[in-house]
């Protein structure tokens, strides 16, 4: 079983649970050749290595390794007890052109030395390669992997989506593989793609794989072990990673950092801090033996390689792994390459509504973020009023910095040079209070400002522009903002605010069904803290990221809006659950709303559009029908006056 | 005394020598609290710190302390044996308004308990102060930076340069300061600047100091204590930091990271793989006490602050730092707003015309790179021939990719998206060859391309541009390139390159006067190698960067071109040094030409233009004359014929 924990972009921080012990994905598995080894898995582990990967293949083909592997099992010949996958002699089927074992019976042998996770005998096919052949190829390994499914046991079986450079038959394979009951989800072939920094063809095999993968497995992307990949590939929705390249670089002088590769005999300063590096000099390193001196660059290449799946991990977690994927690709132009056609993807639909860190903007890149286009298209949400009246961006928040509020008459508007337009009444909602920009604009942004603010103009029938937005081109200049002040707590003010922000957060319609004649209570800090109809109470308003958390009353008149919106429709035999305020599962759920996004509140109903409870998402609408297993919703509040207990 | 060992943008690899000892710099010095200490002086040491800093005016007003660091001095006192700097209250006048001390007093207290490095008592200015108030500090600074210097002993004296946020006043003190005989110079009254991430003004502070210093003194960036900030601060010439971060972060629950500071209790994963985070999950750190928690933070926060320091030398030993300042950038918004900044100082003449990494271009502010614009700046040296030949950038090298050479009828070029234009006939000079870009184009490269293919084409009668050019809207299109085929080892072909490689290399002029009737023997690699007038050998074509190294006979050719181009002049004391072989010394240098960059192949003179020999310049034509003490120029070659023992 595979759970999502936490997610950023596409990338994801997962459980994965193997016989009883849960293992966290971002996973990297060093390679470990079973006929030598120089640093053994259980110094791996003390590294903070859970798993390795080792090759059945070698071992089945060794009488000595084959005959230890079946008695005691291929944990006690690595004297390993962590996670331990095997690979197939697939590598060893596109390095001599042919294996002398059978696709089942390679299967069965990895079932029978007791490995954890093993994988079908797929048939790599390198890029380049004829359409003709690859077809050939995706078509055998389908084959192979239709009748090795059955055979898997109590072991978990993965499938490996092959198709050369071809997106296309890429796509075609991963649905096929995706329809098998396999455990983890494979993209093979892309070792040559790497090697030659084809970075950006390696992002189109890789999207194009993933975004027909059923996403509910973990995807191992079979012979990625440079750091510098593993944060652009977590981004991607890759999970599992495999390295021989520590092992492979070290043997040839080579020290890996995650911005790159450098030749020990260049080094004239560790650029780490890991004990390695901490306690030697590279003049000390050169100056070792042969062996020493592998070893050392070996245990550094595994440090800095873990170090770098650790960071990714709390990047995922803080919601800060673009910037990260960022900086990365900053290290080389290739690289850059790869980062610039993930761009061209569109993820928004993976991506979280809510983060605990700052949109940061970095450049013109930024602006082609999931947040950026998702704001764009709720912008279409809201926007009433007799006359748009556009200021500068400045100090947040906006409203206190100018002491103006949003009236029937004057809805104002900050241009902004990283969301466009940010509408006063929307101002705290994440991110459009929660982001930091350079002071100095890209050209990018300027460009952005005018379409947006013409896209929004023709909603109203006049337009009030700051003289210093003149460069805009639109609308009646004005300088004084005397005339834009006004009660901020006034009732109609207040609704208005909320309306926005209702239909902002959960679709047009939402603040007529939600919000008519809503009143609030404010907090010491000045802001509205809860929301009230009459004198029930029916949301409050997050601190943090300005989105509402419905309560069982508000919920309710949510679904006056048509199903599916804002639901998740579950299936009879989970009503009595959820009743209980227990989480919904995936494999429970019966409909979503299609435009349902990770961490956004939710209301959970039955088939016949019942309220069962409320909660938050952490699946987005798709994921939620295709996913089998894993909590798709937290519930806060069931049955109306409860609350979980 | 302090030498320049290796150096990239405005950044270097310094060594300082203090009491007969030589330290490196970039030097980072934690900050000693003399009264608590929580990690010993003496296991930082261990870390990789070659030095501390402590407050000798806290010393001075502890009686215990005090009578201790008479007696047994400072470093005993610390337990310490490596570099002790001292601070002289001015952090405390700082903060407090007065200090119970006179600046000379403390001065000598320094020398009295044998601080390695002293500091004056100067008065830090805040930011945003009066410009009366700020010029009434930088007076008095100055005024005692006079009565102290005299005072300093065989201890080294560091002088401040204050000014507030005034760049104009910076610019003055730093001529002030950089007037005396101080060893080390120091920016001061920054901190406010960092703390509130106001990065831009920063970076106008530092470049307005560091412009204006002699640049022979290490500069210590007082304050400066995040790793997030050590690449771009180098990148502008500082060479010492303090760190007192490690431990005031620590003591908060704050955890540093190159890319910016986490709280303890926000992290999931310990994105870092020093000992201390290799060893212990953050889980396991927050269940510490408080003192074992604030212990492994400063732990962590002193072995990432290292860390990133011994990163920045090895990017400046490869050549690489623009690009790792660039990637910091990305980490915050308001870091980019420094090195944006920083793009707009001009550093050109501080750059190194060589590096041993490849030029990455990562985006359009690496247009704005030295590199860029020297080259801009060099086209104007060549380019003859009758017809202007134009084509599309292309593998390297572009000669051989295309099989075109160039000759007096055409002169051949590459359309580059990151130089504008590569003439063929310099191709192979670095970084010309030398460099990576992505494969999508930005609008500034498109831009870059027509601006200097428009200027390039003045030059010529006739433009002919490959079709897939056409969108420069130049010249006659053409398809088929047979017309350009010719022989590269063709007598006038091989002039021609000669004459232009010298003419880029060496200035307008150089071409005629080194390589009339030059011809060529030529490397296996079918690259030419050494450069012959009749038999003799005038120059060598270095491999690694298509340079000429010069032999005594080419040199002297080159002197045809007026003084003082390409020359260093040396004093006469230095003369018959210089004949023996060895290096110039600045303090020897009597004029240089200023347009001499570091890393550039000189010819050395005597003050009536006799050849004395020819080598490498490590300093700009204008350090060469500031600078009073290390080695200028690295003498290849001395009087004709012979060579360095």
């Amino acid at each position: 079983m595979f759970e999502l924990k936490s997610r950023d972009a596409a990338g994801r921080i997962g459980a994965l649970t193997i016989r009883g012990r849960k293992i966290e994905t971002p996973l990297l598995l060093p390679v470990i050749n079973p006929s030598i080894q120089q640093i053994e898995p259980k110094e791996m582990q003390k590294m903070g290595f859970e798993g390795v990967i080792t090759n059945s293949y070698i071992i089945k083909r060794d009488e000595e390794l084959r005959e230890l592997a079946l008695e005691k099992g291929v944990h006690k010949l690595l004297d390993f007890d962590g996670l331990v996958m095997t690979d197939s002699g697939s590598y060893q089927l596109s390095e001599y052109g042919s294996v002398e074992v059978g696709p089942e019976e390679i299967v069965e042998f990895q079932k029978s030395i007791g490995s954890d996770i093993g994988v079908i005998l797929d048939i790599p096919t390198p890029p380049d390669v004829g359409l003709e052949k690859a077809e050939k190829d995706v078509a055998e390994t389908q084959k192979r992997a239709v009748n090795s499914v059955p055979l898997k046991g109590d072991m978990l079986l993965c499938g490996t989506v092959q198709g050369s450079t071809y997106p296309a038959l890429r796509e075609r394979a991963a649905k096929g593989i995706g329809g098998l009951d396999f455990d983890i989800h494979a993209i093979g072939g892309v070792v040559p793609l790497m090697s030659d920094y084809r970075f950006g063809e390696l992002v189109d095999v890789v999207m194009s794989a993933n975004r027909h993968l059923p996403g509910d497995k973990p995807v191992h992307l079979f012979g990625c072990g440079h750091p510098m990949l593993f944060a652009l590939a977590c981004a991607m929705g890759c999970d599992i990673f495999d390295s021989a390249a520590y092992a492979l670089y070290a043997k040839d002088g080579r020290y890996i950092t995650p911005r790159g590769t450098l030749r020990l005999k260049e080094i004239r300063e560790f650029p780490c801090s890991c004990p390695v590096c901490s306690s030697t000099t590279p003049q000390e390193v050169r100056e070792m033996g042969e062996r020493g001196r592998a070893d050392a660059l070996q245990r550094h290449n595994l440090y800095v390689s873990i170090e770098e799946i650790k960071r990714v991990k709390q990047a995922i977690h803080e919601g800060s792994l673009f910037e990260l994927v960022e900086a990365r690709a900053k290290s080389h132009p290739y690289l850059l390459d790869g980062f610039k056609r993930f761009l061209k993807y569109d993820i928004e639909h993976l991506d979280p509504v809510t983060k605990s860190s700052a949109f940061f903007y970095t450049g013109p890149d930024s602006l082609k973020r999931a947040e950026v286009k998702r704001h764009l298209g709720r912008l279409g949400r809201i926007g009433q009023g007799e006359t748009l009246v556009l200021l500068p961006d400045a100090n947040k928040p906006y409203s206190k910095t100018y002491g103006v509020t949003s009236t029937k008459e004057h809805h104002i508007c900050i241009a902004s040079p990283v969301f466009g337009i940010i509408p006063l009444v929307v101002e705290d909602v994440y991110p459009l209070t929660q982001h930091e920009r350079p002071s100095e604009l890209d050209r990018e942004q300027v460009e952005l400002l005018k379409s947006c603010a013409e896209d929004y103009a023709k909603k109203f029938k006049k337009v009030m522009t700051h003289k210093d937005l003149e460069f805009l081109g639109i609308g009646e200049l004005f300088g004084d903002l005397k005339g834009f002040s006004a009660d901020r707590r006034k009732a109609e003010n207040v609704e208005l605010k909320l309306r926005a922000i209702a239909d902002y957060q959960f679709g047009s319609g939402a603040g007529e069904a939600l919000m008519r004649g809503a009143t609030a209570k404010w907090a010491r800090t000045d802001r509205i803290r809860s929301v009230y109809s009459g004198s029930e109470l029916i949301a409050t308003l997050r601190a943090h990221d300005g989105f509402l958390t419905l309560t069982p009353e508000g919920a309710m008149k949510l679904l006056e809006l048509p199903s599916p919106a804002n639901r998740v429709i579950v299936i009879d035999d989970a009503v009595e659950f959820v009743r209980d305020g227990k989480s919904v599962f995936a494999g429970f759920v019966a409909d979503a709303d299609p435009e349902m996004r990770p961490y956004q509140e939710v209301v959970v109903v039955d088939k016949s559009d019942e309220f069962l409870g409320t909660g938050r998402a952490l699946l987005s609408g798709g994921e939620m029908k295709a996913f089998k297993k894993g909590v798709a919703v937290k519930i806060r509040h069931r049955a109306p006056g409860d609350t979980i207990k």
